[in-house]
C-alpha cells in the first residue's frame, strides 16, 4: 500500500511536471507570432523562373541562386522556358505560367517590346514579376535585377584598348533586338569613339546567338576588313564561333577577341588564349535577389504607411549585379566546381 | 483500493501521453533545422546604423527601414551618429561602434576618403559594413545602397530646363566634399552643358549644409548675377536658406528653385510655391535593404561553392534606390502621415 502511494506520488509529480512543461512551452512559443518568425514562406508557395533557350548552361547559375533563396525562405520554385531563341514561344510559356497563378515570376525577356503586354497581363492578374538578366523597361514589371550592360560594354572597350595598345579596327558581333545586347554595344561603341581616337568600329553585325552563323559572319567581315585587330562578342555562342573563325585562318590568329559570360567552352578558350578575355556576370545574384524580391512582393512586406512612411515603395527599381573581367590569370576561379 | 488503481491508471495514461507528446514534439521540431526555419536571427544580434547630423529628420526614414527589416528578421538595431556635420566626430563614433563588435554596420559616409581607413578597420575586424546614402567607394565596404546621384542631378537639370523654357543663368549650391553631392552637381552640370545651349551655370558654391550660410551665399551670388533664373540646391537646408533669400527680395521672387529631399519645411515650401520642385529619394529602402544585406553577410548566406557556384559573391556591388520629382501636384503624398 505504501509502495503504491509512492508510485502514485511519482505519477502525480510527473503530471504536474507535464502541466508545468506544457505551460512553459506555450508561453515561450506564443511570442513566436507571425511577426517574429523571420522571413519564412510555405512550401506550397511556388515561384517560377522563365527563360529562353532554356537548356543552355547560362541559366544554371541564376536558377541556382533562385533555388538557394527559395531554400532559405522555405518556398518552392519551378523552371520554365522557351526551348528555342523564339519570342513567340516565350510568350506562350509565359501565358501558361500566368494561368497557373504562381506566387511570383522572374523572367529574362528575349525581346523587351514584344514581351511587355504579357508581362503586364501577369501584373494585372496580381502576380509579382521581376525582370532579371534582360529587362523590359516599358513593362510594369516590379524591378530589374541584372548587369549594368552599358557599363559592361564600357569595361569591354577599355579592356580591348588595353589589348590593342589603343589603336586599330574593331568589330562587334551582337544580338540587335535584345535590350541587354543593345546596351553592351552602345557602351562599347561610345567608349571607343569618345576615348580612343586611333580606334575605329568598322562593323556591327547580328550573330543571331548562333555559333556557326557568327563564324560565317566573321569570315565575311574579315574579307572586307583584312586588317581587323579586335572583335567584341556580346554573347558567348558568338564568341566561340568567332574564335573558331579566327583560328581557321593563319594570318588572323592575332585578332583579339573579348567575349561574354563563363560557360565551359568560353573558359577553355580563355585558358588556351584563343579568347583574350570574357566578362563574368553576377548570375547567381540575379536569381537569388529576384526570388527575394518576389517573396517580399508576394508577402506584401511594404513599409507601413501609418508610421510615417509616405509614398515609400518596397523595391529598388534596379539592382546592379556587377561585372568582372576574366583572363588567363584568373580563369580557374570561374570553372564550375 | 480499486479507486486507487483507477487513479494510478489515469496517471499512467497521462505519463504515456506525456511521453508520446514529447516524442511527437521532438520529431515535428527536428525537421525545423536551420535550413527550413526561414531567414531569422537572434534578438541578441545587434546591427548599428551610423550617420552624421544625427538629429535631422532625413535619417528617420532610413532608420525606419532598418528597423522594419530588423523586425522581419528578428534581430536588434541601434542608432548612432555624429551630432554635428563633423568628420572627426563621425570617425570617433564609428571607432566606438567597432569596439563593441556588432553584427553589422550601415554607415552614411560624411567624407569618402577620410572615413575609408576606419571602415576598413571594421572589415578587418570581421564586421560587415554596408555604405548607404553616401558611399565611400575606395573603402572595402561590402556594398552601396543609395540614390544614383549623377542620375538625380540629371533629373534635376531636365526639370530646371522645363521650368525655365530651356534658357537662362543657373547656380548650384552644394556640399563639395561629399561624394553624393559631387555627383548630383556633376549630373546637373553635364546635362545643362550638353543638352541646353541657352542655359549657363554661372556659380557652384558651398552652402555648408547650413540654412543661414546658404542664404547669405545666395545674396552674394545675386549681387554678382542679378539676372539669375534658377538655383539647384543639392541638399535641403541649403534649399530652405535659398528660398528665404529669394523671397526676401521682391525682384528675385521669380527665381526657380529645385531642392533635394522631403523634410517638412521643404514640402511646405513646395506646397506654397517658393520651391518649384524637390527630389525624393528612396530613403526607407536604403535602411531596409542595408539591414537585409548585413544580415546576409553576418549569417554567411553565400552561394555554396561545392555545387558549381564558382567565384560567385553574395551581394550586388550597388543597389539604386531610385528618385522621384515632387511638385505642387503630388506633394501631399510625401508628408509623413
Amino acid at each position: 500500500m505504501k509502495k503504491l502511494l509512492l508510485i502514485h506520488g511519482i505519477f502525480l509529480s510527473i503530471f504536474l511536471l507535464y502541466l508545468y512543461d506544457y505551460h512553459f512551452r506555450e508561453s515561450s512559443s506564443s511570442p513566436l507570432s507571425q511577426e517574429e518568425e523571420g522571413l519564412r514562406g510555405e512550401i506550397s508557395e511556388k515561384y517560377v523562373m522563365v527563360t529562353f533557350q532554356a537548356g543552355i548552361d547560362y541559366w544554371k547559375m541564376p536558377l541556382k541562386g533562385f533555388e538557394d533563396a527559395a531554400h532559405a525562405l522555405n518556398v518552392s520554385v519551378e523552371y520554365r522556358g522557351a526551348a528555342q531563341y523564339d519570342v513567340h514561344e516565350q510568350i506562350t510559356v509565359l501565358e501558361q505560367v500566368i494561368a497557373k497563378k504562381p506566387a511570383g515570376i522572374a523572367i529574362s525577356a528575349i525581346n523587351p517590346d514584344k514581351l511587355t503586354p504579357t508581362i503586364n497581363k501577369a501584373i494585372d492578374a496580381g502576380i509579382p514579376v521581376i525582370l532579371f538578366d534582360a529587362d523590359a523597361p516599358s513593362s510594369r514589371g516590379d524591378a530589374f535585377v541584372g548587369t549594368n550592360n552599358y557599363n559592361a560594354g564600357l569595361t569591354a572597350a577599355h579592356k580591348m584598348a588595353d589589348l590593342l595598345g589603343s589603336k586599330g579596327k574593331v568589330a562587334i558581333v551582337t544580338l540587335p533586338n535584345q535590350l541587354n545586347h543593345q546596351e553592351r554595344t552602345k557602351g562599347f561603341l561610345e567608349t571607343i569613339t569618345k576615348e580612343y581616337p586611333e580606334m575605329e568600329i568598322v562593323a556591327i553585325k547580328d550573330g543571331k546567338g548562333d555559333q556557326l552563323f557568327s563564324r560565317q559572319m566573321v569570315v565575311d567581315i574579315l574579307r572586307e576588313h583584312p586588317d581587323l585587330a579586335g572583335i567584341f562578342a556580346t554573347e558567348s555562342n558568338g564568341g566561340v564561333g568567332i574564335a573558331n573563325a579566327v583560328q581557321s585562318v593563319k594570318t588572323h590568329k592575332k585578332i583579339k577577341i573579348i567575349s561574354f559570360d563563363t560557360d565551359k567552352r568560353t573558359l577553355d578558350m580563355v585558358k588556351e588564349g584563343t579568347i583574350s578575355a570574357t566578362l563574368a556576370q553576377g548570375t547567381w545574384k540575379m536569381g537569388y535577389w529576384s526570388l527575394q524580391f518576389l517573396f517580399h512582393l508576394n508577402h506584401k512586406l511594404n513599409p507601413s504607411s501609418e508610421e510615417g512612411v509616405s509614398d515609400a515603395t518596397l523595391l529598388p527599381p534596379y539592382m546592379d549585379t556587377g561585372i568582372t573581367v576574366v583572363t588567363k590569370e584568373n580563369v580557374e576561379n570561374y570553372y564550375a566546381k
